[in-house]
């Protein structure tokens, strides 16, 4: 550490001036008049009161320089020197009573430091969320300036420490690792926070006031949604945002492995497009040098031109963008799809049967690998641990008329979507996902058979009924996380179909798309997955932002 | 099939339209004049005419309707019937020898198709590239209609084929299955193609003409990269593009499964970011709502805000975009972004060593997954199967002044290069590969210590050398693949080297950026690869565009 000069800085040079009054000593006014007697007393009584704390610094500062000198533990602390040894890092995670009374190393942040007395200092340790609590007292080894120098680490500084394990006396309430502490020989500084942090990560840990009503809080300082979104670096490091991530993750990776198992090659189409063919509304311009260029709303045309050039099954984990001006609680301009077209022999049911299959391993599997973020979920979201999934193992399917008829039994006017020409309301969605759950204990479930005039352009229709098409979406918690059909692959069909929706299929922008078709295509049906959607409403999150590592919504482009 | 009447319209109701004068006869001008001699004459020859041809056709009917009566073939070809048996599909692929005898059911695309004669037609069927002959020949079972029909099938349309496996008389030269031939028992049309094509599939199976330098053409039709790109859907189904589309997704497969065994995080970060930090050129701008957004060129700035929220290891799969008007063939305006980043505990060549194993491993589990692809692709663009890797497994690490020296040593003009202000040339980087090969015996290997003149703000300074830097940049066949370094993750250091840069670390652009730093974030360092530039230098192809599913570049948002 670098010396400092300990005096205050107010008494520096009193009297070290000559020539200069001393400034209690009014400036003369008009003329050079004498000193009065109580002016002159003043001034000998200020002198003295400075030569005073001159003395009282001076000697402060030799002890100080003395305290320094003695202290035989500079090399234990302080900024990591080149030479720190680094042989072997423990994890928080891997502390445990098999190394009591051992000695290890870990790297941490300071979740908390404070002087107790001027021989302890504790600090608590904090890593992906887990926290264990290091103890440094002054002893022949270890330094009183030691002792203050770890009690002031600024909070979220990142530390080395090395230190014997002990058993706690008293479990330690704020630690995750309550029954043991680290007793420190070494603490140096890895990277130092500045002192003033804009939210405390403790703070961030308890879920957001805007979803407390199942969660006590009792008096604790909130940190609203959008102060730990603004500060999500921060907000990352929470145990809860830690293991929401791990799940996330663990959606991607369980999604590619299926389908990598399946034979499906993994595929990136582009997101630049030349035209905004899946509609103009809800898609983002792009300057592109000289002309205009799209953001694609998803990979649909292109898997499809992917299945046309014989690719036979195909993945994507890739953005997706959405101009749409909706601020709710479940969207988000970009997000993460996960899509898949596939080829079939005799019926779409194939593709329909995989793609259950698919959600029932993510979601089963999320629940045996991740066990351990799930539980640290749940202390936040109490949701997050009880996703019902079908117990046979096979996803229940219903036709979108089950669905009409089981809300019409329970009382709902479904008036509309008997006339097959609306789709569900979020609300009737999320009732039928309270029905279905009451019913057949699944919080995960299917609606195939969507009526005709609520699908694109592309969707097959039922040949046994065209007011039905081959169409279908997923649920979860009564929330759709997938949308997807048999596609028409007969280009006249095609061309029909378009044109009956107001389209031209010899439009330019569709020049691509439907001179595929015109190449000849097999049969084929596919759809794409929302990843921010399945995280969100497996673990029962109020927000699709929490979700999502920087959510993107039409307020939000930071951080 | 729907039985037409086969009658020429012209003949249809001739003398069945009682009342009605024959279309032959001129209608009265002026009255009802009495007809002329030579028009009664001419009128008979008509009406004999006129019945001959009726005669005729009535004749040719009854013969149709006899042949169609006797085609007791009619439900073994057509249109799919409802009712077809789809019970077991063979792949091309699996046909062999084993089979011979035997009867299988197959999907493939009619290659080509042509009658021989009124009782044998040819049918070649390709499947992703793999071709075998089928015969129909007529029969007791299969009428000549049906012979007929088959050998007229538009090429590229979609059939499925039941027949017999019997060993070829003669080799098929044609087919890559050419020792085999299928004897067709059925044949059902799924999807039809138009029978205009803008380019042949076996045309473009052929290395395009810009790059048949080493590849035998003799006299074939060339098919320009441009053509093949415009119709990139029937240039996916050649076998080469099969094969070339298999190896990307292998790249991916093996990328993400190193980084997952690692315990690396799989994260999404967003592409639409706030500001241009990473620069202001080169940068794509986005209308978002009511103002500007800009597309990310890279998940830098993210992923080392992943790490400062305690993720320590994180990786990314996704789009990267490019405003660079650089039309080369290794440039695109929009890639795949390989992208990692990892803290380490004292030395960034514990990263800069686990970059080096994955990329070893990438390429060594693409020579043994993906033999056959290889095989494949190497018929076609020699080099593909010759990429050399250092025999020990581990790679091989230079210093970029033992590149320098290298070129040097060779004759090269390194005075540049010698003043650590500029980075190599792409010609010198070149030289510098084949410099290695011939030296090292490998086409991978890593440059390590960059001049800091070249490299962007946030790389960290050597600490021994501050005119070098912490960074590295990786090689396949004297091209870039990857670029890396550790990263500065002090925050006073971070905002002295910005400020040295001419960038303002207090601009709102950073403000997320560096905040993430001041709030103490460990050292760390990572890299970003080129999945597309891996693919076109592991395989030797020419050009990038040929290692891309649908390559956008400053002239191409098509298809």
């Amino acid at each position: 550490m670098e010396q400092q000069s300990t005096l205050p800085i107010h008494s520096k040079g009193d009297g070290d001036q000559p020539g200069k009054a001393p400034p209690s000593q009014p400036p003369a006014e008009g003329g050079a008049a004498p000193p009065s007697k109580s002016a002159l007393k003043k001034a000998a009584k200020e002198k003295e009161k400075a030569e005073k704390a001159a003395k009282r610094a001076a000697q402060e500062k030799a002890q100080q320089q003395a305290s320094e000198a003695a202290d035989n533990s500079k090399h234990l602390y302080g900024p990591i020197p080149d030479s720190a040894d680094v042989a072997r890092i423990t994890n928080l995670d891997d502390l445990s009573e098999e190394l009591f009374e051992k000695e290890v190393t870990v790297v941490a942040r300071a979740d908390n430091a404070r002087v107790q007395s001027a021989k302890l200092a504790f600090l608590m340790l904090r890593q992906q969320g887990k926290k264990v609590q290091a103890v440094v007292a002054a002893s022949e080894e270890i330094s009183r300036p030691m002792v203050k120098w770890t009690g002031g680490i600024n909070v979220n500084s990142i530390v080395q420490v090395t230190g014997v394990v002990k058993k706690a006396e008293i479990p330690v309430t704020s630690a995750t690792l309550s029954h043991l502490e680290l007793h420190i020989k070494k603490v140096y500084m890895i990277a130092q926070a500045s002192h003033m942090l804009p939210m405390q990560v403790k703070d961030a840990e308890r879920p957001p006031p805007e979803s407390v009503d199942e969660v006590e809080t009792e008096g604790q300082p909130f940190v609203t949604l959008k102060t730990r979104l603004d500060n999500r670096v921060l907000d990352l490091q929470t145990e809860t945002s830690q293991a929401i991530t791990w799940i996330s993750s663990g959606v991607a990776q369980l999604f590619t492995e299926y389908m990598l198992k399946s034979g499906s090659r993994w595929i990136s189409t582009p997101k630049l497009t030349g035209a905004a063919s899946e509609g103009g509304a809800g898609v983002f311009e792009v300057t592109y040098f000289k002309r205009k260029a799209y953001l694609a709303q998803s990979p649909q045309l292109y898997k499809q031109m992917c299945i046309a050039g014989d690719m036979a099954s195909v993945f994507e984990v890739g953005p997706v963008f959405r101009a749409e001006d909706s601020n709710t609680h479940r969207h988000l301009t970009e997000f993460v799809g996960l899509d898949f077209e596939k080829t079939f022999q005799s019926h779409y049911h194939e593709v329909l049967e995989f793609a259950e299959d698919l959600l029932v391993f993510i979601l089963s599997e999320l629940k045996s690998r991740f066990k351990k973020e799930i539980e640290v979920i749940q202390r936040s979201y109490p949701k997050a641990g009880d996703f019902r999934l079908p117990k046979d193992g096979k996803a229940l399917r219903l036709n979108y008329m089950d669905g009409v008829a089981l809300l019409k039994e329970a009382g709902v006017d479904v008036s509309e979507q008997e006339k097959f020409e609306n789709d569900f309301t979020t609300a009737m969605e999320k009732q039928l996902g309270r029905i279905i759950r009451e019913k057949y204990d699944t919080d995960f479930y299917v609606l195939d058979k969507f009526p005709m005039a609520v699908r694109p352009f592309y969707t097959k229709p039922c040949p046994q009924d065209s007011k039905f098409s081959n169409s279908y979406d997923f649920f979860m918690r009564g929330e759709e996380i997938m949308s997807g059909a048999q596609r028409i692959n007969d280009a006249k069909e095609l061309e029909a179909a378009m044109t009956a929706k107001g389209l031209d299929p010899n439009a330019e922008a569709f020049e691509d798309y439907v001179g595929a078709f015109r190449q000849g295509c097999p049969p084929h049906a596919g759809g794409g997955l929302g990843l921010n959607r399945i995280v969100m409403f497996f673990l029962g999150l109020p927000n699709i932002r929490q979700a999502t590592l920087f959510p993107r919504d039409p307020q939000r482009l930071r951080p």
